[in-house]
């Protein structure tokens, strides 16, 4: 096997706080990074992009694009959109990919590859099966926020796990993992995308679904209540199965030990719950709605999840209803 | 059997919408019933108590009390508090209940019946099986508010069931039954309280705690949503489940029953998301709380009551909390 490090034209899609946090690693690393921006393209033209972080702060002042057409074609593009704004994926992949782009995405939940590979085959004209060859999934554990425009906040982790979208690992996918290495992140290629995307589920749908459907719960007040714990380690169970019905085995003991490791992580709202305080849409599709929908064709009993799937999806179409 | 209609002097406990109600048509029909009130106390000593009922309309000047003391013993006392309040029964019942007053209970949820029993028996200095003897449960079905002081509206319902807290019905219960058909309410004395208590369970625990817990889900919404309905008929097992767990066999039909029940009868908001719109204390003990107690004591599996338990009672204390 070839070791290499990835050298080309790389876009960032999607440049919130986990978009522009980890493109500015790699473009501090001497990668050739560019940004797709929308609210931040005037002050990130102006003042560059502005990194505070637990691993030292740091100023870079990249290339920035208003739309993905004067961004034009990349080598490398890492999607870190909202998969909410999923609509807007094809559209932002047509002038950005070409046939031998791969596209990183490193959103959350389940379905985002798909949705990529579906949009590069019709946008290409290409077989599926070619279009899913060009996509990687990688699974980030990342903790930061964009407090202001042009600014990114990293408070801890940040460590990325990849995998294809279609079968073992290729070599281009090593190259890319090395690079987020050269620039400091901790990544790890994995031989199954199922397995890391379940795995970070076995936390996300718990903490992030409770946090919105059961009054604002975070971590420590979630562990602090009887119904609440057994609800998420029942929880923490029916992603196993569910796992296990999508055909990917989790160590059996995962339940536990994301139990105590997030015990030991001090009080925490999940994303998901942050952007409910803050009004913004939910990922209800990505870490609630795929994981219910696969569960149930492959005849696995979550009972858990239908119910936190409900509450969630109608709560978060209520905020939007009364934005409105 | 001797059938009597009873009489003697009652007292109304906890004169909300459902108290003023049944209080108020007893009277009508020529019962001797005294009402303890707070808030209404001054309106309805001046203007009377009004009832505008599907029924008929119609005003009482019924005798009013504002506090248990000055009402003084009765031979009846009707239990309408709602059970947040129930930390006052036992100083409300000390001055009311004699040794041979019965105490009925138009309560929502489980364990109001015992609660009222403890307090008798330790205001009375006499036995548990004593005290037990002395109160009967009755399961109220009944659409009403209170849209202002002394003012009571009846929108729909009004059935009563009743049945004694420790077995085989006695003949004054049947007494208490035919008074309140005498005025005009349906009335039917059961066997079992168990049995009367968790049928209305089986509606009040989905819609009441989905209600709050799933973005103000009233009927027609639960009914509208695949996730929901889903939910709302997993719970509804559960309630089953947890009924046979405590020696109850209620109907096999009665998910399916209840279900198209619903969809007859409109849109409809739970007792339980009005209190939680209207910022009060929620019965979430009664309805949630004690039933997911007494199934987990029988060593039944009940994970979806136990999260509403969760999420519910998490919800009211937040709401408390933001008051206080």
């Amino acid at each position: 096997m070839r070791m290499g490090v990835f050298a080309g034209r790389i876009g960032i899609i999607g440049a919130g706080a986990l978009g522009c946090f980890y493109g500015a690693r790699l473009a501090r690393a001497g990668a050739n990074v560019h940004f797709l921006m929308r609210s931040d393209y005037e002050v990130v033209r102006a003042q560059g992009l502005m990194v505070y972080s637990r691993d030292g702060d740091f100023l870079i002042e990249p290339p920035v694009f208003p739309d993905a057409e004067t961004m034009g074609p990349c080598d490398l593009v890492i999607v870190g959109l909202k998969t909410t704004d999923n609509g807007h994926l094809a559209r932002l992949l047509a002038p950005t990919v070409h046939k031998h782009t791969i596209v990183l995405t490193l959103q959350n939940g389940l379905g985002n590859e798909e949705t990529i590979a579906a949009a590069i085959a019709k946008n290409l004209g290409i077989s599926p099966g070619a279009a899913a060859s060009q996509v990687v999934g990688g699974v980030a554990f990342l903790c930061s926020h964009r407090p202001e425009r042009g600014v990114v906040c990293h408070t801890d982790h940040g460590w990325v796990r990849m995998a294809e979208l279609d079968g073992p690992s290729r070599q281009r996918t090593h190259d890319i993992a090395e690079l987020f290495r050269t620039a400091g992140i901790d990544c790890q290629v994995f031989e199954s995308l199922k397995l890391i995307r379940w795995e970070k589920l076995v936390w996300n749908i718990p903490f992030n679904g409770m946090g919105v459907a059961a009054g604002h719960a975070h971590t420590a007040a979630i562990l602090a209540d009887d119904m609440l714990l057994a609800t998420a380690r029942g929880l923490m169970q029916e992603v196993v199965d569910a796992a296990a019905g999508d055909g990917v085995a989790l160590a059996p003991d995962i339940v536990e030990r994301m139990i105590n490791n997030t015990r030991t992580m001090g009080d925490y709202r999940s994303s998901m719950q942050i952007d409910f305080e803050a009004g913004r849409p939910l990922e209800v599709e990505a870490i609630l709605g795929e994981p219910v929908r696969r569960a149930l064709a492959a005849n696995v009993s979550v009972p858990r999840m239908q119910m936190l799937y409900g509450a969630v999806r109608r709560l978060d179409a209520l905020k939007r209803l009364i934005q409105v």
